[in-house]
């Protein structure tokens, strides 16, 4: 059986969590939290399949959750989504990213997707048969040099794909980005799929920019989210997507025969859960304190921080420990010393490697002490 | 925006079931139970929760469940699996079709489907650019004639999709079908999706065919199971596909981008919860005791019960009533006499109405009363 994706293999957050565990390493590989979901949220799920909500939620999501996602939306962003008909619960980010793709995405079409890329992007596009096409972030800081995305622009250019904050750099846009992207897009039919699932981890009292924010792109936008990353669930699988009215009635076609619907009890919590503004208001805090203290912890070792300003990731230059590349690298600190980290390598499709680990510091402060203590030996 | 499904709306499941509550009607549309799920299963949920079983499970599933799966598997069908690489769990049996027709469809390829057919195959053929191709099952006692299975074969079909036990017809496949079906497809590498989700639920002491028993006929399918119609929990949309070892790895190729991982802590508590095989052994009585009560509190009726050897749908034919399309006598049944049913129209490309309904009897007996007492006035 020939394969629709001949380039991939298991994703390299299983590979390398797999590794962890069979080594016993500190894992800080795959993003999760080793801390758990505010017991609150718990206690709702409960509560909710406790009094019987355990059926079939409409497949747009139930009405409750797509108010607090409106309210949310808009007392962040000041952005105005009609919740009847703009605003679909999905079965985790992924699942909104695939459908996005999957609903504008035709054979022949061009998306521009940066690099390093989120590794579920380029596998949603070739299967609906699009033309991935590439523009890399500027090493070592991860900016976008806007002149080259112009430079890639045809009239094939269906669908640009921004990520911010950005896995696994860290690199957050900034409102002069989102100007030059309104630039470009103008006067043109082209789409953009905003992955922003990490969109209250933002540090250093820079604020995030949503696409939402901005009318001009909010209009021609699929914006994505996750819960995983806030109520510290990445288990749960539940995210949404935002979208005006045209752009959501073909996303709700795909996404009802993708899967139809998410966890009805989850969906009661969350929808009470986000009442409370202050567990996502307080996130970016409780984060930069945790990269501030990773960072601290590592100040003697032979690693280089590079630029995070969000995501729960942190990127680390070991060029001054070992001249391997970073999948090389990264298994043997796994396998010897007994820390696992991502190699970025994989979010390029020619897998370019500027000896970089990615580290997840969304850990306990124990967790974060005993890798730092062997991280600082290495 | 150009639809890529131009020919969908909002499926017939979520328009029945918005009509019903509009109309306050008694809704027998939507597939799912008004009773609750098992409060055991409640139970492990919740504990695993406490237990911080709350992030990412591998992409697969968690062992546990896998090997559960592998178990009742072998117990029930004496089919033998590897749960490391031939069992996925998946976010519902909708995922898990839909991963299934991306991972081997390909632009030209044909597909048979068997009318009346689940409204979630034709969208996932249609946006892998595969071709449909239809073959009747014969009113009013909805078998399939292999003969015409066998005229539509060409060199290119790729894979025949076969649902038992049927929706929406209640049809079960016999061990006479299996070997039409293995003559057919041998010496052919054509593939077979079976869609078995109701696998627990058949009666008058028919067996199961599944897939999975038959060697010649296992070597190429996806067999798609679900938990939600087991264990009354339609809103947990947690699903598996079993299929060999060549056919999994393409499979679990788009799983892991389509939605990666399904709710982790109800994983755990499923695998617990398969040690006790009563709990789906003893569904096809539970649910044959409904259908016989249904159909008792319809004899005086003008109703009039269609076959129904499996599922919990009972098609009826209302033919003495009215001449109206189902369509609009299901419309009608619902506004003005506020019983809701699925007009089976919607299961037919050409939308055949053969003036008959499906009804849902996965309900308490006082539910099967109430909409009992007003058909019966019909
Ligand atoms: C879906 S598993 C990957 C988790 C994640 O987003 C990451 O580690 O980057
Ligand atoms: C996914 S909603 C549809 C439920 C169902 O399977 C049915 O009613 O046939």
């Amino acid at each position: 059986i020939k394969s629709k994706l001949p380039n991939v293999s298991v994703t390299i957050f299983t590979q390398m969590s797999q590794l962890a565990m069979e080594h016993n390493a500190v894992n800080l590989s795959q993003g999760f939290p080793d801390f758990d979901v505010n017991p609150e949220l718990t206690a709702l799920v409960k509560a909710y399949m406790d009094k019987g909500f355990n059926q079939y939620a409409p497949m747009q999501g139930i009405p409750g959750l797509r108010q607090s996602i409106q309210k949310k939306v808009f007392n962040l962003y000041g952005a105005v989504y009609d919740p009847d008909s703009e605003i679909t619960v999905t079965s985790g980010g992924t699942e909104a990213l695939f459908a996005a793709i999957t609903a504008v995405v035709n054979p022949g079409d061009e998306v521009i997707v940066m690099e390093p890329a989120y590794d579920s992007y380029v596998p949603a596009i070739l299967l609906n048969k699009g033309i991935p096409v590439f523009v890399k972030m500027k090493f070592p800081d991860y900016r976008i040099d806007w002149d080259e995305v112009k430079d890639v622009v045809t009239d094939k250019t269906r669908l640009i794909i921004l990520n911010s904050p950005h896995n696994p750099t860290g690199a957050v846009l900034s409102p002069q980005d989102m100007k030059a992207l309104a630039n470009i897009v103008a006067d043109t039919p082209i789409m953009i799929l905003s992955d922003e699932v990490y969109e209250h981890i933002v540090f250093d009292g820079v604020e995030h920019q949503s696409m939402s924010r901005y009318p001009e792109l909010k209009e021609r936008s699929f914006v994505v989210s996750s819960f995983g990353k806030t109520y510290h669930n990445t288990g749960w699988k539940i995210g949404y997507c935002l979208a005006p009215r045209p752009l959501s009635k073909q996303f709700q076609r795909i996404h009802q025969y993708l899967t139809f619907s998410t966890m009805t009890p989850v969906q009661y919590a969350l929808a009470d859960i986000m009442d409370k503004p202050n567990l996502y208001l307080d996130l970016a805090d409780f984060y930069q304190k945790k990269r501030d203290y990773f960072l601290d912890l590592l100040t003697g070792s032979r690693f280089r921080a590079m630029a995070c300003c969000g995501t729960y990731f942190q990127m680390m230059d070991y060029s001054e420990i070992s001249d391997e590349n970073d999948i090389d690298f990264s298994r043997r600190m796994t396998v010897e010393h007994g820390v696992a980290a991502i190699p970025p390598s994989f979010f390029y499709h020619g897998n370019d490697d500027h000896r970089v680990l990615r580290f997840c510091f969304a850990k306990k402060d124990e967790t974060l002490e005993q890798a730092a203590k062997i991280l600082c030996t290495i």
